[in-house]
């Protein structure tokens, strides 16, 4: 008798593959999920694998739309960044994943689900608490946490040799020095040869995008529009391709880092659980975007509500993202406050692409947005309304304070 | 009989050189300042110019090792940016030229101050600010800001007419159509043509640096070397220079930066006064400089302490520099706070400069900062001490709240 | 002829009846505006007295209400205060009592606003600039600001005599020696004898509340309803009394504060415009509405949610009001935030008043503001579902990072 | 042959008697270990029934002083509070208690420390974060964790029919139904009757103070005098008593407050873990102590420098004390950017305690504290040096913004 229905998040790969095998060697009926979240895979071979080696149902959802729409744009409108530097690629795919994996679990009857994270790093945390959060009595089986897995299966050798004995096909392509997440967004490296910081990764481990050194000599020049500060339209000023759907649109900026070389950082961050790890990261058209984005709201959006949003939204809408709190409710709460602030960021931005770099080459309001910004009045050689006497008293009332300063050495 | 002594921050130029003739007109007997933080300037030539037209004594004050150590490493140790963007060039040279205004001022019993900013910009407020809280009694004549001063020079053609008549020389140069502000740290353009947000400045404007796309075709690589923050070692890994002077190390990254194209901004910012303004700036060492640091403090900051730092020193340092509030408690105290978190940011990093832009190549700590990361327990491939099921419970802890969140709509 | 129509905003006291007369020397035509926000004031006998001095037309408005609703429960929601003590009462009362004045500025066809508020307070911040945020073509006078007036008025004595040769009539009451502001919300006393902040105020300046020592023996017991934050049903347990018409449960508060001695405040507090000074404060109502309001943030609001709502909504939300930014884009975008923390935050506190002090003695949720407490579930005696192995996972991983501390000292 | 050494957390009562002897029965040495830290306790007795069920040793360590030297006056100097209400007691005294327990451990060449907190609430995960930084590598036994203990123990009962097998004295007292913990700081009340958090705690729950009812008719005056933001003496003006040993005078506060009917609360908050659960408070002299520190920084401390102390010190440290990471690095670098601040916070005030409530009556600053409140230059009447014309200008430019802004609606 069955112990019930898993619903596995399953990749095609060994690990997964393994894990398929090893839950219904438990007492299991398994089936399987994968999420297209725009990463290079082959689906359909996946799928014949999986049910090949005993998964009772297979469902491949694209996600892509919902990625792009629901979690990468107003991630854009936060400007959400981790420690500076990580655009949170992964962190931003795990909730879609996660609640369409939740969807087809309730759907299909299956009280269980499982993945393949390593008990180590954030993708199980932020896994898990979505599924908790969307389904608080979902039963949870990660076997790479569990002693009866993981010290059954070693190393990378001992899976081979279940999945030789299971008759799971094993793929003999040399194994690459480190590991690797992709999506629409982005495609991280962790582990293996990254795993010393001072190591260079070598270049034939960057995916997505050229090396700068071998992008083209000429430049790129964009214009992206945005209205409530989610991009609508972006016209390629080089060649005339405009695109306006959302998905369309975010492809295509990809497109256009790729090639241009945009978007490889290379970091040491701070993990949830507490350790250290070196990434490294491409996000091509995310990086472009976000760059757009800030310029803009230099434009549109009031100052001090910009030093508001900047402290108390983007920094914790990054850390929440990052440490998987997608579904809760403070996430609710900076999104809705999120969205406030966005309504006047109409405008567009020109922007030059070149080897690894983008250059903000001017940028345009409409709407309410362009009332902040008045040409005449900011002039430096028109008075425009302004008295200047006026600035005067602004300084000498804020001195006030200062002259009663006594320095502390 | 002499209304007093005024001590008149000059520039050579020709609003200064009127405003020098003016006051004496005035009554005043003038003494002029030039304070030398790096800027291209003849300052001989300015001297010989101020003594011409009727300057009791010319001051030329060499601060830029002041500028380097007291002003800008401290900002690279805060990562100090304002408006997710600018990197404070011009806020960063007031206090250092403020400071030893005073001091002469002092020196040479002059009670009053001078100096040719507007009445429009942030400047005017970032002098007067360090005079007051230097100086609580100081008296300062802000001459643009006086109706009987603006009023009578309404425009450029009135300054030369007026300089035609006092016999002040007047370079006869095409007067650009925009403004600027040098230093070692950056250059920075406003006005004139800058003024339309969406005019793309023209090549020609840019001074400081090599446009990436003629900058050399061959990436360079470097090693920057830190002790608490601070920059103590740069070597240049093509061709084997090594310098450790804190100044001169700085002269040099600004040569590596200009020579690769980096460190160009073009933004729209918020001016303390509450008008919004567009900014080009050119930073380039300073651009590598902060690039660097954020990297090993990923490695060598505790993530706690590093994101207290982000949201609590790093963002209100960068607004107090920018609005003129560098003498004052909270400048201090942030100071204070700020040196506590860098004792450990000791190691180096890896860097290529290439067209523009700047790649992370890798890093290593030094000392107490290497013990947070520990390679083998990061690793995903070892277990390195951790019980991965503490992770499960560590995850079905913070899910209990989330288990009650109930989405609002 | 004219030089245009003045609303002043007008007390019935010496100065803005001094001001009054002066503006028609001037040459001004001037209306009268008196907002009643709750003080104790004879509307009435001032309006005589503006008509029997020049006074064109007077308006006496009744904003109690509006002040009740807009001001003060969202200030309530926002537990708002001003450097841990100060709830606000002069501030909440401003924005009102200006926007009524521009309304009726602009309905009347006058340009020109005055008040009679000193230069070194922050009421003239206040009232000027909700002016200039709600029409910004508005021209203010402010007599104590400008030099032909103070100069001509150094003293009281001066305006008595004014007073006495334009025939306004002078009360022959002894001054009192401080000065207060009363509305609604609360009573303030400043300047005079308050000026050393080492002064005990006298007993008979407290004007709203008996002291603690004159208060009941009897200890008062009522319970407070609220429905998204907002109080809407008081009930006192002593004697049966029901209230729940807003501005009606607002005044019914007070008089259960006032008569239990409850809300005097003295501080020093930070104006604005960088001076400390010293006020005294008596807020009944408020202060037992804002702990009531507290205690029950606590049963109802996600720890996570109150954590940012508490440092990135309360406090800058107080600061803004104390500064006079409230018609402003921040104070949308934080009240706009605000709202959403709200809508769970339903339920009721009981609480004792009692001479002086404020005593919680339960509290309620009900709706979803219930779903966050589980009274098994935190029970120490039940075990509810949690698994207490889990928290050891929880605090062994929180742990990871602490290991690898190196305590500095 | 002993599993090894283990340091248990004694408290003398049944849970920790019962662990001690059931670790005997698990092949360990035991030895108890109680720290004195002001609560009320028979500590001899303790000692003997320790030694008389089995322990090898018992450690008696008087932490009092550095209790409130290390722990509490930092948290006073802090304004340290959580979730606006709780005042830390029981957080401020874990720190102390652990690091003695590890030193302890490490003397005695225990590996493994224990105690008996269940596995709910906080206390666990602060005793053990602390034991973790502090020595990275020791075991932690925490029985009410293991199944195999709280399985065999699932109620009261169980452990009294234990304790009557085992030859553990039982003090047949009717068990109270609430928990309480205790120290000089402050006692807590949880569990049992208080789990309803409509049910008012019954009167004779209240230990540390009287009810304000039932306090002294006559108010109490006292003044505080601090330095560096510590307290340093306390004078009663109404019989002349003075204490000025830290550890005294804190005594001395305590009774003042406990005389008075002062510090006690009752609320719900937000445990680390993610539960909700309802306490009851009193904390007598730190309610004393906290008002009046609160007061002195309005005298004392720059305006902003309050504001950034208010926002990135006290709230920061409130959590991080509740949530047990007192032994972090980020708990170094605020408290020494809290000292920072403290250091012109020198001064006293004059308090009225009476019947539950707190008066400030009036502060005075000593040395350079005392520069920042001038008297003559806040006073209404008198000019002081400020010209009211400035305060013009600086209202019109901050207008300047808030004349573009659009309302929303």
């Amino acid at each position: 008798m069955s112990k019930g229905r898993v619903l596995l998040a399953y990749s095609g790969g060994l690990d997964t593959s393994c894990i398929l095998v090893w839950l219904i060697e438990q007492g299991y009926e398994v089936l399987a999920y994968m999420a297209n979240i725009g990463q290079e895979e082959d689906f359909e071979a996946a799928k014949v694998k999986a049910l090949s080696i005993g998964a009772k149902k297979v469902f491949i959802e694209d996600l892509r739309r919902a990625f792009v729409e629901e979690l990468i744009y107003p991630a854009i409108q936060a400007n959400a960044v981790y420690e500076n530097v990580y655009l949170l690629g992964t962190s931003l795919a795990r909730p879609v994943i996660a609640r369409s994996q939740i969807e087809i679990a309730i759907r299909e009857g299956c009280d269980v689900v499982s993945h393949g994270c390593t008990g180590k790093g954030n993708d199980q945390v932020r896994f898990e608490l979505a599924y908790y959060a969307l389904k608080p009595n979902i039963k949870v089986i990660a076997p790479w946490r569990m002693p009866e897995f993981y010290e059954r299966f070693p190393g990378r050798q001992s899976l081979i040799a279940y999945a030789n004995e299971k008759g799971i096909p094993v793929v003999h392509t040399a194994a690459k020095p480190w590991s690797t997440d992709e999506n629409l967004y982005h495609i991280s490296y962790e582990a293996g040869m990254l795993e010393d910081p001072a190591a260079t990764p070598s270049q034939d481990m960057w995916k997505l995008t050229v090396a700068p050194e071998n992008a083209p000599d000429t430049p790129e020049r964009i214009i992206i529009a945005f209205e409530k500060g989610k991009p609508v339209r972006i016209e390629n000023k080089n060649d005339g391709t405009v695109v306006t759907d959302p998905l369309d649109l975010f492809i295509y900026l990809n497109t256009l880092g790729r090639r241009n070389g945009i978007g490889r950082v290379d970091i040491v961050e701070s993990r949830f659980i507490g350790l250290k790890s070196r990434g490294c990261y491409e996000t091509p058209g995310g990086t472009i975007l976000r760059a757009a984005h800030i310029d803009l709201e230099g434009l549109t959006l009031d100052g001090q509500v910009r030093h508001l949003k900047d402290v108390n939204i983007s920094i914790p809408y990054g850390r929440l993202l990052y440490n998987g709190l997608y579904f809760s409710p403070e996430r609710e709460f900076l999104l809705h406050s999120l969205e406030f602030t966005q309504r006047n960021v109409n405008g567009e931005v020109q922007l030059k692409l070149y080897k690894g770099s983008i250059t903000i080459e001017g940028r345009k309001a409409f709407g309410d947005g362009a009332k902040l910004y008045n040409m005449e009045e900011s002039s430096m050689d028109v008075q425009g309304g302004l008295t200047p006497t006026d600035a005067g008293g602004f300084i000498r009332t804020h001195a006030i304070r200062l002259r009663k300063w006594t320095p502390s050495n």
